[in-house]
């Protein structure tokens, strides 16, 4: 099996559905401790209007906080954006690695963007191209890939005419992304399967939701599909839009305990993951969805118990 | 894939951990639902000493209850005996499926049993063989087979060599237990190809704990695997006898969840389930490890939310 990427994704994903904004002292500290940790990609915040999401008000400040500071070696941050503005605002702040998304179901894009599943697409493939023209990496995304909240199954081929376009436009980096937690785990292998039969070259991401339980489920079947890249929530920060269900994303700390339990990832440093996520409940004082930040990592219980 | 046949063992593998007795009309009443359900087999309880678990006291009583009652078509109660005094208990209140197993853990066995694994397999298959001779269906297991909480890693070579006595016995319905929740899906593909390549013959269940949260993608890694006996718990009581952590086992409503998406066991009535696994948590007065019962089945936003 290949190495797994993991891309860490609580700071936007997760904050932005939190009533409570976390000051920029405590986003840094909290992206301090996970660069210690060795993931790979850390997604800092989006580039959306200030005044409808105030909990990203502080992207551009938190991405120039980190331009003076040298990075771990390999280890990129990643920005979130929706429009040309947010790609303008990106590029003046020092962001890297550039995630845009379009839906795959129709009612969703519409409410979402107030754009058909067409338009959105025809967008989101030019600012991602003007995000490659400025030398930067980029991942475009589908959202509700797996199904959707308002229209239920979404079909595999509106999924691919969405890719299709991307591949077109020469973007092979690509997150399939379960928006509403719908996607289970044999779906996820038949997915995944499909898109790499049609490209073996796409650099398959996902993006799963524990809505209903079923997050590392759907990781494990991804892996078996030969998916690489992974973006997961510290803690399980963030979740399912639809739901009042504090499902949350899948969890980062679970997952890397997951992989080295699997003999993958052992430089990552777990330890570091658990302690954020300890900081995170605190911070937010209620038990957040994680599993391993509680139970701690497989031990042996003593012989003396 | 093959149909999946659902083994409910909360009643006793839950039960037995939790501080507080339930009585028996409260068993009754969960029993009841459970047969409405549609789930396959039902644990009851187990033949323990009545001092040593309480919880336990009632299951001869439990079992005549239900002695009278005509039970839906196909569906079984199971019961638990560590020996033959148990055997003799459970064949004179009418259980018609005798589980038993042996521990896989040198260590764990000598301190669940004061036996080595050589001598309790020995008398295990004895007594297995005597349900049998009485006319009864027999399940046999190996605990501790992916992992022990005293020793850590099991070796497949060890694990194999109790199916192999189980074999030789003609005991072909054979469960694996994580009892410690170790298990990771790699590792679950691989036991139970090995184990079905050996004798494709054997009936092989499992009972995964979801102690690290890996409960479900365990589940499917199995299901991969052509496992189709499942155990699982409802609203997902019991697990990791090692951890204090509310891990439980599988949590029956949310695998039952899974499956139904994954179009499988359409029968089975997830409601029924869902409202049991509510009256559990109301019983105890907590939250349990369940999902589903507190986010409800995937469904679909309103339009005019």
């Amino acid at each position: 099996m290949r190495e797994i990427v993991i891309h860490e994704v609580g700071l936007r994903d997760g904050l932005q559905m939190e009533k409570r904004t976390v000051p920029m002292a405590q986003k840094v500290q909290w992206v301090e401790q996970l660069l210690d940790s060795g993931i790979n990609i850390i997604q800092l915040g989006s580039f959306v209007h200030p005044e409808k999401v105030p909990q990203m008000a502080d992207t551009d400040a938190l991405f120039r906080q980190f331009n003076i500071v040298p990075l771990p070696a390999g280890v990129i941050f990643s920005g979130l954006v929706l429009n040309e503005k947010g790609l303008e605002r990106g590029l003046k702040c020092g962001v890297e690695m550039f995630c845009l998304g379009v839906s795959a179901s129709e009612t969703h894009s519409r409410k979402n963007t107030g754009m058909s599943i067409a338009e959105a697409t025809a967008r989101i493939v030019a600012t991602a191209k003007n995000a490659v023209s400025a030398g930067k990496k980029v991942q475009v995304s589908v959202q509700s890939a797996f199904g959707c909240g308002y229209e239920g199954p979404v079909s595999t081929e509106q999924v691919m005419r969405i890719v299709d376009e991307y591949l077109k436009a020469g973007l092979r980096n690509i997150s399939f992304a379960d928006t509403a937690g719908h996607a289970t785990p044999d779906q996820v292998e038949r997915m995944f399967s499909a898109v790499l039969r049609l490209d073996n070259h796409v650099e398959c991401a996902c993006h799963f939701h524990n809505t209903y339980g079923l997050g590392l489920a759907n990781v494990y079947a991804a892996m078996n599909a030969g998916v690489k890249y992974f973006e997961s929530s510290i803690a399980g920060l963030g979740g399912c839009p639809f739901t009042k269900i504090a499902g949350g994303n899948v969890c980062t700390e679970d997952f890397v305990h997951m992989l080295q339990r699997m003999g993958l990832r052992p430089d990552v440093r777990l330890d570091a993951l658990i302690r954020t996520a300890q900081d995170v409940s605190r911070f937010f004082e209620r038990e957040m969805p994680g599993t391993i930040y509680r139970s701690g990592p497989v031990a042996l219980k003593k012989e003396t118990a």
